[in-house]
């Protein structure tokens, strides 16, 4: 029977799942594939520490280069995230016609094109399906499931801390900071949780997605990002009022040519298959031409899930070695017309909006003007019972607005004397209805 | 650029979808494929009939042989359903050394093994993800993205006429027999919808999608079947009650050694991914030891997601034919050991239970005390109000029971003279609590 060798750069929680799978689904694997998989050597620079699952001593080793440059192996997992050195170490693997496995979607949404291109030039594939979604089979259905498809919205839930915090907050009705602190002791949130909590994790997802559905490159700057630090449990509350449910969503969607990209905190019907995504899971939501409206729900992280994602692309790679396979798919077919980029200033939803005015005569009707001097109409609004300080929370939902004008209508707003802090604004999304 | 061929026997609604697709979209493809996808010959014992989608008359033909006997043709498209003679155009195609895609799931339910056995004796491919789910990629990623997980459970709505008439009855109270007809009005259901109703359809793909999750030949004749037929408003209704929906789902499970198929009404609770399923789309929702709880949501059926499932198998198995590949992913890998199927007697779950009595003090009484000669004991009871013929609704949940107890005691309570009609049943599932 044919071997494939594997080397694996990272061996930390999702190495651990990878080696693990590897070696008790061992005979499972080779009848599958017709082929042996193995476990030929594992790098990181901390040997000591100690793992949820332990092999073989003498795999281990701190030098890159014994996986890297090892003639013997076929497939590199590259497992250590960030930008440097995983991205030298996945070049320098690709030189040496290795196939190169990642989960780095930060290397990846930035480098995406560079990596490709490499690894065309040297006949070897990268796959990357552990980088968003964890577990859930959503790079494949990109690629292999949806090839017929093209695809005109997706609304991603791809950050579970931020999923976990807001699903608390709503569940137990605590604040922001609470949720966060208990997110953290389960394991949830990382020590410094800024990456998944303002936003640029899911943008980082969103862009690797949208470059495979939209056949260009999409980079982290061109998404605009807003994370979910801001919002209270008044709001979730004051949503739901509405119906709703607060999430922070991915947002890919093209009209005509032009492609709109965002990552912010969304009101989504309470109705809505996204609205059920609870806890720590991740679930991709997207409309396309042929196959209409889907979900793909599942763990979006963690060992296990995330190592079944990897083994998935190393099977797959593994039976492309067995057959000199020459024509891969590729997984982003570049498209000549680039599509441009909406600017933020254009974009155009409704808006929930908290604004916290002193408890006076007449502020309503202040804010109502201004809204209606920039055209941006009330849909409903409700003024909540006082609070300490006499600041009193007005809750308004406005129907479609362009972005510009709601946002020189709130500084206006948020100048006036009767208003005591910035307002909240949260978008929602006529899709979601 | 190299050209792969493909012909299609059946000319329906799929049939015109993928012919649409391979026509409209077929620079695209050819961009991601590398290689030009012709479609050269069509057949149908039809060709009066008006479509929704016209092609090139010189490529129409009544024969089936001009299609499995074309020296030209490397790919057959099988879309006329049925056991005979789809079963012989398969396997003379398949003998012809052509690759097969069929979205024939009763064919492939019954014949799998014998289908997929010459398949591989010819060297040649036999897809079928438009079988089940329609466009959703379920088949790929049992195949492919799940190609590491031990399938704990699947919990699946695959059929569109079932969930929509479900639904509508849920959403609109309903009774079964208007629900039925408005499915029929709306081309969700057939003129005659025996085999969607009573759950045939259901457990058609539940056999492949079991055979392909526990490496055995999974049989309909393996599987218990119950279909939607004597479910009724009023059971809906009273399930809402003790917070479930009402759906009919297809159900494998593997516990230890032993695998347990069903298909029948069930109670989802109504937090549950399951329950927010509407209208005619289908879900899969499977648990798994690496990627643990996965719902896949789609629509199930039509001409264009069915369509984008069969392009997708088009697509994969046209790589294949460029690169020689002789490894192909076998779509089902057959263990050793079989495992045992449960039988109906052994089930063991919770029941909802609508008696049918006279309006007579100590009814309750005597009902209970049957069930708790077999151990079955009860979780909650209701008593409806009064209807006409004094005929009262009992509406009991149990605790898990066995189904062999279940049923000898019903036989006795359904015998005694206070009750009127049959009592219905409605299995519910610890884990979609």
């Amino acid at each position: 029977m044919r071997n494939i060798n594997v080397g694996i750069i990272g061996y930390g929680t999702v190495g651990c799942g990878v080696a693990r799978a590897l070696k008790e689904k061992r005979a499972y694997l080779s009848r599958r594939l017709g082929a042996s998989i193995n476990l030929v050597k594992v790098c990181d620079k901390d040997l000591k520490s100690r793992r949820p699952f332990r092999i073989d001593r003498r795999l281990l080793t701190k030098r890159p280069a014994e996986v890297i440059n090892n003639p013997e192996i076929d497939i590199v997992v590259e497992l250590i995230g960030g930008i440097s050195p995983a991205r030298e170490f996945i070049l320098q693997a690709i030189k040496n016609k290795k196939h190169v496995i990642t989960a780095n979607k930060a290397l990846l949404s930035e480098e995406k094109r560079r990596l490709f291109k490499a690894a065309q030039a040297n006949g070897v594939e990268l796959r990357f399906e552990a980088s968003v979604g964890g577990g859930i089979p959503i790079i494949k259905a990109l690629r292999e499931g949806l090839v017929a498809n093209r695809i005109m919205s997706i609304y991603a839930i791809i950050n579970g801390t931020c999923n976990y915090i807001l699903s608390e907050m709503t569940q137990k009705r605590i604040g922001f900071n609470a949720a966060l602190e208990q997110a953290k002791k389960k394991g949830y949130a990382e020590r410094n949780p800024a990456l998944d909590i303002e936003g640029h994790d899911s943008a980082h997802k969103l862009a690797i997605m949208a470059s495979m559905a939209y056949g260009i490159d999409v980079r982290p700057k061109d998404i605009y990002v807003e994370g979910i630090s801001n919002i209270s449990d008044d709001d979730i509350r004051y949503a739901r009022g509405f119906g709703y449910v607060v999430k922070l969503l991915a947002i890919a969607k093209r009209i005509g040519r032009v492609l709109e990209l965002r990552v912010h905190p969304t009101l989504v019907n309470r109705n809505h298959p996204l609205a059920s995504v609870g806890s720590n899971f991740n679930a991709v939501f997207l409309d396309s031409d042929m196959l209409g409206e889907a979900l793909f729900y599942g763990q979006g992280s963690g060992s296990a899930p995330s190592a079944s994602a990897v083994v998935s692309d190393i099977v797959d790679v593994a039976r492309n070695i067995i057959n000199n396979a020459e024509t891969k798919m590729p997984s982003i077919v570049y498209d000549k017309q680039a599509d441009r980029i909406k600017r933020q200033k254009d974009f155009y939803t409704s808006y929930y909006i908290r604004f916290s005015a002193i408890d006076k005569p007449g502020v309503l009707s202040k804010i109502s003007k201004i809204l209606a001097q920039h055209k941006i109409s009330i849909a409903s609004v409700s003024q909540k019972v006082r609070r300490r300080e006499r600041i009193v929370p007005i809750i308004m939902m406005t129907h479609d607005a362009k972005e510009s004008a709601l946002s020189n209508a709130l500084k206006k707003i948020d100048g006036l004397d009767i208003i005591r802090r910035k307002s909240v604004v949260i978008r929602s999304e006529k899709d979601l209805e």
